[in-house]
């Protein structure tokens, strides 16, 4: 198995990348790793090249470029020729902590679209009280989406929160402004009866964006404009809440202070269940192979996870099962 | 002045109604208050009737209650005598802790709507980080707008932010899945445009859910949908983060309860900048008069501040700029 990895994406480039490839790579003796950028900054930080190739070069698409016009220009980006070398089958998925628009563009343009599937759709991993988590899709990859592609989304998610996350017979849920069939809008409606009449998936209908981080659902299918915007208001408000009650500790005089030294383990695990990064990265769901973002800001290990979590996509051959999914159901395509 | 009241709407009516109400009425000798309930329940909860005339009915609208149904149907609900007092001109406004699908309904059918004004919108008024706050509309009282509905958000929330709000120049932002003006679907590309070319409000452009509790505008404008499922986000990732929490604090022995204790305050401090009962209710806008839905869970300090709202909207006659605003600018009109 090969995972091509834009070694040169992210805010703290190439360390962290490395770093946490490296960790996943002394416990994953399967996997060979293409690194992609400059072999005179990745070449010191290595502790050794086992398993590692680097493909050099100076070129990387920058987190302001316009991304399909970087996509198309940068051809020696190291985003670019870890998509190409996903193309090509050298690479069996790809990794990178870079612009979500240019990865998207590379996906698209490069990668390429699973046959039936007209917009793959972006999905993070998102954090539960009960600590188990849920999948949610499209988070912004579109800003608008057809019924038939929400549809598509709870198949594809559905598989995913089967073969990595282990689950039987994921709960699958629509989100909505209301738990009754006949809400929403007509594009919720339609999606709704689609998704009521599907079968082999656990629709369990209707969600509230206040239900779902107390796990009304494993795989939550939403329109990539308003999962966006929840995604967005899920971060802003965790860290506006964690922020706030920090300024409580600190500008409160000594009481707080030790108040807040005695509560320190109980609020970094609050924290730390809001921090996702041991689920991985976000998948973009709908391609040819798996390509998986990690946050821009990802530290080594959430690097670790994420190649974790694409080498179990691969092994499970995930992508592989969507392919034939949409082949055999030619009724689910767009 | 007189206000209706809906005294038997809400979890807790009509106690905390009654409550609430006698509080504003000992503050504001202006304002008659009309009180529609249950003379039984209500009489004996006044401390004393000056400036209260109840006006009595045993029917109400249920919260389970299918909305359009049952404002048609039970004449004689509370509710709908006072949507019927505003339609009348006997009162100039109403409250009500109802069910606010039944009082769309009562506001659309009974109240009705402003001239040029196809779309009332839900506008509640939430927190920000520097304790300002910001109106947001609508936040569901339609599952779908179009753009020239979402301007007349823009105008109708800019009216409220002066009047109520005592805001020189609102800040006006679309929400969107980016900042750049060429962000979102077709909607709210169209909407960016119209509210560019808007004179006399201040746009500040597309704002991110994720910044908006970081007051990155006064008034934030979206569609019913979106706006649903941030307004529900927002509420239920606070409540998910400050109960993990006191989870925190009371299930890791003494220690962290002795910082829990000393912590109070503080924590206290943050929940109370997320108890948003202080600026009142959430305002139907683009009804005759004003229309105001406290929560159902609201307390008598809400109810207090949701008279005190009410009795400011009609003593600025903010509903009458809005109407003079449509009528002197027929091309706002959606």
């Amino acid at each position: 198995m090969k995972i091509a990895i834009d070694a040169m994406g992210g805010d703290h480039a190439p360390e962290v990348v490395i770093q946490g490839v490296e960790q996943a790579r002394d416990e994953l003796s399967d996997v060979e790793f293409l690194l992609y950028g400059d072999e005179n900054k990745i070449r010191p930080l290595l502790k050794n090249d086992s398993h590692m190739t680097i493909i050099h070069t100076t070129e990387k698409v920058n987190s302001d470029d316009e991304p399909v016009r970087a996509i198309r220009s940068k051809k020696q980006a190291s985003m670019v020729l870890a998509a190409q070398a996903v193309k090509s089958g050298e690479a069996d998925a790809m990794i990178s902590l870079g612009s979500t628009g240019a990865l998207l563009a590379a996906g698209l343009f490069i990668v390429g679209r699973i046959k039936g599937i007209d917009r793959p759709g972006l999905m993070p991993t998102l954090p539960t009280t009960d600590g188990a988590g849920f999948v949610m899709l499209d988070v912004g990859a579109n800003a608008e989406n057809r019924a038939s592609q929400l549809v598509q989304y709870a198949i594809m998610g559905d598989f995913y929160a089967r073969d990595l996350r282990g689950l039987k017979a994921p709960k699958v849920g629509l989100l909505n402004n209301g738990t009754e069939a006949n809400k929403g809008n007509e594009l919720h409606q339609e999606t709704y009866k689609l998704l009521s009449e599907l079968d082999g998936i656990n629709f369990v209908g209707n969600v509230e964006s206040d239900s779902i981080l107390k796990h009304s659902a494993d795989v939550v299918v939403t329109d990539g404009f308003t999962g966006n915007a929840v995604l967005k208001t899920i971060e802003g408000s965790a860290r506006t809440i964690l922020g706030l009650i920090k300024h409580a500790i600190m500008d409160n005089g000594m009481k707080a202070k030790l108040g807040g030294l005695l509560l320190k383990d109980g609020i970094k695990s609050v924290a730390n269940t809001f921090d996702v990064s041991s689920y991985g990265g976000a998948v973009l769901l709908g391609l040819k192979a798996p390509v998986v973002k990690a946050h821009g800001g990802a530290d080594a290990k959430a690097v670790y996870y994420t190649v974790k979590q694409v080498q179990q996509m691969v092994a499970n051959g995930t992508v592989q099962k969507v392919v034939e999914y949409f082949q055999a159901h030619p009724a689910a395509k767009a």
